[in-house]
Order: structure tokens, then C-alpha cells, then sequence
């Protein structure tokens, strides 16, 4: 270790402990109050997202904060289209069960934060993407998951939208054809808060048993 | 918010600087110690990692530790063809500084984990992923940067090895078709601690300006 220079952090059991408390009470939030969220803080969490791993340093993200109103009732109608249309692929009690799921908080949520991958970025120089090209859109996605985090961290409440279509969200919001939609997020102070997924509590999908995902080779 | 069950945690300054200094500190580590990591905190990490948010509640992870000394090897493989294949794409003083980088650790890391997105699961029911089938992955990518921020916070350093052939990489694990290869992690003691990316560092690609990331409509 460099004998100059900051010092490394080391993180103690209580923080351990709020972490871990942190991960557990997360949530996919889609009920909002409408109470405004200060701007000054969505763009600190947003450069705090700008510290995560991307490949070859490559920084792909790009984050836009979507206020007017004509765009957001563009990006509206594409969630109720693509909700519909996937509605369409479920019969009987399923489709009774997700025809009452709140899927969305874009009436209500007072900021809309939509996260692109630009792939027309020269930044990394290309640097470990060239067998697995995917790894700049996941780099965008640990910002979003660092944006949702810092975001619980600070009492509010975010949600995924992912019921739309990516190029009618790309249109709405006038961004260049080179950058793909990776996440629409719903940002405000939540109705409740919740230990448990709403698609646990409301029946749709439990949680996995933990044998399920682990394996030895 | 219901007045039965656990109570939701606040998060005090204390925390959120804290959380702050796990962020800055991360790091994608290539260098590590080959002491040896309890298994049993890598399962609890694994554990952590499977509360992240997921599509549809698909849970789609599929965690895998590689110990065989015989897939290992093929893994290492895997990684000096594609590396060498991707130097090619570099001339001049560009080649030289790539093939003067470290990137990965896939000697000395003593744990290795491969986590795949498991395409063929039932799981969500496919909720969410209709118009974005890529939210499955995604949501992978959720589960593997929570373990990496777990791991940091026990001392531990995570590098993402991506310049692997993922289908090389799925044959020698044995592993289903239908999974697909999102990360191949090297954890480990780290060497040493950095601020800094080591891309940064060594002049491969420098952070970007926070206004270069930033929009509004």
C-alpha cells in the first residue's frame, strides 16, 4: 500500500449491519408521493453513480432528467401500450393478478430519470468489450443500481420502468440514435415502505430458495 | 406504512459518508493476495447479492464457484486467446500501453465466481421484459455488483474479468445452454488499495466530466 496519499476506509460491523439493511428495504418503488425531490440531491446521487465499474473505464452512462410534460406524457403512452400488449399474454387468474399490479409510478413520482448507454462513446477505447459487447449496457447498470442505493440511502424511493418501448422513449427525449435506453426510473418519496417485493406480497413471484441459484465446480 | 412488522431503518450521515467512501474505494482488482477466503463469507455474500431488484422478480442469478483446477485452466485460456486477439486491434503506443496492463487475476485470485443470467428460467412469469428482454441480464448485473460492494466492504477485492469467449467459458463450466455468461469474478485480498482506477492511473482512460454525462428535457 502507497505510504502517501489518502488512507483506505475500513468499514465496521454497524455499518456492515445498515448495508445489509440498506439491500434488504430497497425496493421497486411505484407508489409516490407527489412532494418535490431537491434538485441539488438528484444530481449529487447522480455523480455518486458516476463512480461505478464500467468496462475499460468506459463511462457509458448518460443521465437525463426528464421535466417537461409533453415527454413525459409521450413516455406514459408508451408504458400503457406495452402494458396492454403484454397484458394480451396472460389468461385467467394470471392476467386478473397482473391487471391489478402497479407497474408503474410515472403519474405521481416527481422526478423521471431516464439512464442511457451510449455506444458511440470513444471513451475505454474499446478495452474488454470485444467478446462480450454487453458489458458497456452493464456498466450503465451498476449507475442505475448506485443512483437506486445512495437514492434509499437518503429516504427516497426509486422504480424501474422497463414496460416501454426503448426507441419511443429514445424519440420522446430527443437523444442521439447511438444511445440505448438501459433504465426509466421513477424517483420520489414513497407511500410506505415495504421489507418484501410488492410481486412477493401480491402473489406474483416469491423469492427463490438460495440452493436454486448456487452451484460448485 | 403498516403499524406491524420490522420497521423500516433510517440512515444516518455516519452511514451515507461511509457508503460514500465504499463507492470511491471499490475498485476492479487485478492484483490480489492468494490467501485463502472463507467459503462460508462468500456464500453470505452470494446471499446479500440475491436481494437485489430483479425483473418481473425473476431472480435470474446463477452463482457459480469455480475450484477445479481443470476449468480454471480452461477459463485462463479462454482469457489469454481473447486478449491477445484484442491487443491486435491496438497499434503504436495505444498497443503498448494495452499490453503493458494487467487485466485480470485469474492467477492468483484464490476464489473465482462465475455468474450467469438464466434465460430459460419460469420465474417473473415474464413480467417486465417483453419490450426489454435485456432487463433479465440486468438484473444479473444487479446481483453481481451487490457482491462486489459486499466483498469490498469485508476487505475483499472483486475484479470483473469480461475478455473471456462466454461460450468457452460456459463449456468448461458445464453449465445449461440457456444460461448466459454475464461476469467472471476474481475475488480475493487485494494487494493494495486505490482511490483510483488503475486504467486511470496508467493512462489508459481518465474519468470523465460530470457535465459530459448530464442532460435535461
Amino acid at each position: 500500500m502507497s505510504d502517501h496519499g489518502p488512507q483506505p476506509p475500513s468499514f465496521d460491523e454497524a455499518f456492515r449491519q445498515s448495508f445489509e439493511q440498506l439491500l434488504i428495504w430497497r425496493r421497486d418503488v411505484r407508489r409516490f408521493r407527489r412532494d418535490p425531490v431537491d434538485a441539488g440531491l438528484i444530481e449529487r446521487l447522480i455523480a455518486l453513480s458516476c463512480l461505478a465499474p464500467s468496462v475499460g473505464n468506459a463511462q457509458p452512462w448518460r443521465f437525463v432528467t426528464v421535466a417537461d410534460p409533453a415527454r413525459r406524457q409521450a413516455v406514459r403512452a408508451s408504458f400503457l401500450d406495452c402494458n396492454a400488449d403484454a397484458l394480451n399474454d396472460y389468461q385467467g387468474e394470471r392476467a386478473k393478478l397482473y391487471a391489478g399490479l402497479k407497474l408503474s409510478g410515472l403519474d405521481d413520482a416527481p422526478v423521471h430519470l431516464a439512464v442511457f448507454s451510449d455506444h458511440g462513446t470513444e471513451a475505454g477505447h474499446g478495452l474488454g468489450r470485444k467478446t462480450m459487447p454487453q458489458t458497456m449496457d452493464f456498466s450503465v447498470v451498476c449507475a442505475v443500481y448506485s443512483f437506486w442505493l445512495a437514492a434509499r440511502m437518503h429516504g427516497l424511493g426509486v422504480g424501474w420502468v422497463s414496460i416501454l418501448d426503448p426507441e419511443a422513449v429514445r424519440l420522446a427525449l430527443e437523444v442521439p440514435a447511438v444511445w440505448s435506453l438501459v433504465a426509466y426510473l421513477c424517483v420520489g418519496l414513497p407511500v410506505e415502505d415495504n421489507e418484501l417485493p410488492e410481486l412477493v406480497r401480491f402473489g406474483w413471484q416469491d423469492r427463490e430458495a438460495f440452493e436454486s441459484v448456487l452451484f460448485r465446480r
